[in-house]
């Protein structure tokens, strides 16, 4: 089986972007008032069928790939827009677009949730609806914003007391997080090219410098877009940690941390598979996402991110531990699936 | 000949440092009057000896390099720190202490400057410093922070017309800058581990969404520390470009960009020499900089960065470009130095 651990659902009826947009109209206009979405309602199942059957099933199909965890798109949270009740309300809609996939495909698809946060709202606000994406919703995950203000990084660092009662509540639930950043409203940052992969690598050095995970044991992170830049300067965060004194990173960090295959090119992959243990590698495309085209150099789209793993010199061991092994380890609740049943 | 592209005076003579530590205490009282700094009476040719004897000299004996291109201690720019008129006044005193080495082993360092960049004050203010390092003291090139903030991000980016009366002086003068941040104040970013190479993949992006180097065809930026996230991610940032419908990046961002070699261990290097011509690659070491210690998995530093282009399975051609030919290019007034003299 062949579990793809980072989907987006960035193909949505419009239905969903209308709604957004009324959101942020009325907030600029001053009169917004709170708002729930009735998109259940207005979006029919034939219009799920055919924003994802010529997408992400279609992919699925043609690459090989079997199931995909998935959420809402990444760059759509937006969480630094308007307060907090709008990113509340925002958020349901997300995650029920992404319910309402999962159960029209139960086999193809299972839920992961955005979490509504807000920039300067203590995390403890999520924690309502990450229940109800897990406990009512059947959901295995949340995706966590480690900068809700959009590229101003004014909240505090990862390891901070400030998201405590949150990993506490993930915790208890037994779901990891994708730590994942959202859309920039700081020019500085082209979203899928620079805030995406520096927020990786941020939330990476953030674990570096503090043992989180030691008040946590069992809380589960995904760094997703192979770490960032991690793997490549490998060298750098090991000795990085030893200047600190720390444990070697695979006996510290690793023991909790995992990043995903989302790096477009066989070298890369090539690379972060001889530095990164294999049990720390969860297979992943982000399709359909950051990247559309097709590669020149090999006739095949940039992230079809299987390809490299099928032509990586590893054992059939490790492919399978990156393919499906270390997601069913990862998300326990997987096993408990549609996508699993019969 | 071995040429090092970056190296800063990571242990200057503690009357640098007092001297800051006097313009910060004045900051925080209230009280600061510009005040030039008296060094060059103060501290000694045998202090300016002791400082590098035993580290950076002994370093180059030690890996076999022959001159290093010599900056201020990046992290120590700092221009969030006070006002234009704080940062001009730091600003000399940490070229002169740079002179001074230069002065006295000319045949192992060349000047870069650090320019007096202060959060919201055009860049064209850095232009007199700029100056008096090329003209007056020889030095061959600058470093420029895009983020004068220190990690808030708060000026426009490395493509906005803001920058431009800068890039007109470095095209006049002949000289590249290398991008390089400063610390960082923002308790998310950890200077080493995360702002620099965040500021690294950061600016290259900015790079890639709008074609600078149209305006300015003879302009040349060193991207440090590999590149940031961009080698690892080499199939995404074309595969952006191409959406974006640019060209590609090897006939793009690459006619005037160079990475340097500060990635610490064997497989980033190789990755990296994969994938990057070797015309866009400088030899560096960062000595004595980000990570000190040695590698236990090889019992070499892991900044001894010669030793993995050494082992690289590369031509001695391209090992000759990256060790010296690409250097003499990217700096043009090296050839006039006193490095080269005689």
């Amino acid at each position: 089986m062949i579990i793809d651990c980072h989907g987006h659902y960035t193909t949505s009826p419009k239905e969903l972007q209308d709604y957004r947009d009324a959101q942020i109209k009325g907030i600029e206009g001053g009169g917004w008032k709170p708002m729930k979405h009735d998109l259940n309602k207005r979006v029919s199942d034939q219009q799920i069928r055919d924003s994802v059957e010529g997408a992400q099933l279609k992919q699925q199909r043609e690459r090989g790939t079997d199931l995909t965890i998935f959420s809402p798109r990444a760059a759509g949270m937006a969480h630094h827009i308007g307060d907090a009740a709008v990113s509340e309300h925002w958020t349901e809609a997300c995650n029920d677009m992404v319910q309402r996939v999962v159960t029209l495909y139960p086999k193809n698809f299972v839920g992961v949730c955005q979490l509504p946060q807000s920039p300067g709202v203590n995390p403890k606000n999520c924690i309502k609806e990450l229940e109800r994406c897990v406990n009512q919703l059947g959901f295995i995950g949340c995706n966590l914003n480690p900068d809700p203000a959009g590229g101003y990084w004014t909240d505090p660092p990862l390891i901070d007391k400030w998201w405590y009662p949150l990993y506490e509540k993930l915790c208890e639930l037994d779901v990891p997080a994708m730590i994942h950043v959202s859309s920039s409203k700081n020019p500085n940052f082209h979203f899928t090219g620079a805030h995406y992969i520096c927020g990786d690598t941020t939330a990476f050095m953030q674990l570096v410098t503090a043992d989180l995970f030691k008040d946590f044991p069992t809380l589960r992170f995904i760094i997703p877009h192979g770490g960032g830049a991690v793997p490549f300067h490998w060298g750098r965060y090991r000795g990085l940690a030893q200047d600190m004194k720390k444990p070697p990173l695979t006996d510290y960090v690793m023991k909790n941390v995992w990043f995903d295959t989302c790096v477009y090119h066989q070298p890369g992959i090539d690379m972060m598979l001889k530095v990164i243990p294999a049990d720390n590698i969860l297979f992943a495309s982000e399709m359909v996402g950051a990247v559309r085209g097709v590669d020149p150099t090999t006739g095949f789209n940039y992230d079809d991110t299987k390809r490299y793993i099928d032509a990586a010199q590893i054992s059939a061991a490790d492919k399978q531990k990156i393919f499906e092994g270390n997601a069913r380890k990862v998300f326990p609740r997987l096993a408990k699936s549609a996508a699993m049943a019969g």
